[in-house]
């Protein structure tokens, strides 16, 4: 944990919060901070700040909170992705949160597997605390939005220009001739589509194309679904970093 | 498993390899190959081939090998990594080997917790499987070589010029002003220093600067130890195979 998050609900009228678990056990017993001690702290969905220990104690610990005055950006990538394996959506999602994803759209495709949506990874109460471990990592606050798609079509079609509008689309395809630096951002958003493990199919990947996804390839090997969405999201926020776009903040 | 890799001892004189465990399994549960039938098959450090069904036991399953004349060539780039937490370190041996590592050189440095050394993480017989379960996923053979020091200073000053001869060195350092695409390499190799949790400290970047490694930051955000890897190794791959030096494959 590079920061401390408190919920909203966490923090009383006075601005301190006491926590319990982990995030005491983190500052208590991995940070060693005392009573005046300051750390790094930030408000889920809301600005960074610095906390002042207040109380330690056998279980628990209270912290003093100092907001800075605005919280940081929602990160400009969101990214489409074909629900892979559970154990291996398990664990993406401190990850993604990490990297940096503004929505998380998950959907179902031909070479998912049908079961996979029923299982515990997809309720918030299981990936919530996994994205909050990632944005700790990371020093971020805001929480990736995560919505669940079980019709590709109608999601690329109906729902998508309304989920992440004005953004540069992307689908990683590994036949495509277009490399990462040949990606020319027109817009400050991008949202980037990866495939089940197994690939899109023909009508999925013509759909995209259809919708204006620019195939994009990154490399001849053939990686798991949480290596290849690492991939994949580091290496366009540094393309949308390094683009014109960037100026627009 | 994209490819179901044997070793060397399990391949009989007559070309025939019987497995038993979770490549059986594969084969005859998720690939549902029967007899007769082609799958795509690796000989661990060797070429990559076609074997062909020649039975499917409950147990175990018997395939034919033939190989293809000359095996996949050693990944271009080394990766120096300080060692991170156990539990870290157990995820990353497979994503190591499915992102095309030479050479995993293990180090201390002032961050490392000296008892991640005596953990069964930097045991063959735990990372060797993990290594193997990469390789099947990207379709390779070369199975990183693995070595593993103590100490930095005398493995810098000392053991890297033969470790890892003539190649372009870079670390990753989050204060670093060159980015990636600013890295020319002038060698077909590569080594890559990732630093512990929590960094590098002061005299081991200026030890790594002094022996010739040119800093590079990835973002500013600061990621866990195998997301690290993964994006770091990933775009100097990018990199290395874009530059000049790609020529003399």
């Amino acid at each position: 944990m590079n920061l401390i998050l408190f919920e909203a609900s966490e923090v009383g009228p006075d601005g301190t919060a006491t926590v319990a678990g982990a995030r005491a056990h983190h500052i208590a017993q991995v940070l060693k901070a005392s009573r005046g001690q300051a750390i790094r702290i930030g408000l889920v969905d809301g600005p960074t700040g610095e906390g002042e220990v207040i109380a330690v104690d056998t279980h628990s610990v209270s912290v003093k909170c100092r907001w800075a005055s605005t919280p940081p950006s929602i990160p400009r990538i969101d990214l489409l992705l074909a629900l892979p394996r559970p154990k291996v959506m398990q664990r993406l999602w401190a990850q993604l949160a990490a990297i940096g994803v503004g929505h998380i759209i998950i959907t179902n495709a031909a070479r998912v597997e049908r079961q996979y949506f029923d299982t515990h990874v997809l309720d918030a109460g299981s990936f919530r605390p996994r994205l909050i471990e990632g944005l700790q990592q990371a020093r971020d606050t805001r929480v990736p939005q995560v919505s669940v798609h079980r019709q590709f079509r109608a999601l690329v079609e109906d729902d998508l220009d309304e989920l992440a509008p004005d953004a540069t689309r992307v689908v990683a395809d590994p036949f495509a001739n277009a490399t990462p630096g040949d990606i020319q951002p027109l817009t400050r958003r991008m949202v980037v589509a990866v495939g089940p493990e197994g690939g899109w199919n023909q009508f999925e990947l013509d759909l995209l194309r259809n919708r204006g996804f620019q195939g994009v390839t990154f490399g001849e090997r053939t990686l798991r679904s949480d290596t290849a969405c690492v991939v994949i999201l580091s290496r366009m926020h540094e393309v949308l970093s390094g683009s014109k776009m960037d100026s627009r903040k």
